[in-house]
């Protein structure tokens, strides 16, 4: 299953992030306003491949926590390396969304935006 | 950017569904629990390659309603048709997890199981 990137993500500060969308795809961003709850996919693209095998880890990292299933928590580690963040608009411009609340780092692929986030 | 299944949906009833994970990723499911609330990420299977070029709709297929982006929406129509589901967990049977609330048809590939849904 081949999936492609709709656009990018740019880390402006901490809590403040800009949905970059290709030309291509601005269409797709019609309607949505300033205080929008959006559910944005993107691709953790700074793993390697052998965090794809990890299947078990410890809790956020912390070593005195038992191992557990990643299926069961949000670390980065898992087969398909797809970040779920769920985020505000806070401002639009053309083809880029301001967001806060984006979990993602600086450049990663932007593979969805989904309306009705938390 | 290449993704794997994980595993693939088996519609039970209206409500309930099976999280049939293979063998080989069954590992990451450790330490779920019923009761436990998730995110699960699936492939919408069923839609043609054409649904990947659609970027607005009429909301809900209501054609009384203005068209929208599908960025703002959660339309199946959308370049990458990932399904993000929150849904809890009912019973678990080795590398099958029972959940209700999962809004996927009978037979989608799972890409992804996270933890910490709503």
């Amino acid at each position: 299953m081949e999936i492609k990137p709709i656009g990018k993500v740019i880390k402006q500060s901490a809590e403040e992030s800009v949905l970059e969308i290709e030309p291509a795809h601005t269409e797709g961003l019609c309607g949505i306003e300033t205080g929008d709850r959006l559910q944005v996919l993107y691709w953790m693209h700074k793993l390697r491949e052998g965090n794809r095998q990890t299947l078990k880890v410890h809790p956020r990292g912390d070593r005195s926590r038992p191992l557990k299933g990643v299926f069961g928590l949000r670390s980065p580690m898992r087969p398909n390396p797809i970040g779920v963040s769920d985020v505000r608009v806070t401002r639009l411009m053309e083809n880029r969304v301001f967001v806060s609340g984006l979990d993602a780092l600086d450049g990663s692929p932007i593979i969805d935006i989904k309306g009705g986030a938390r």
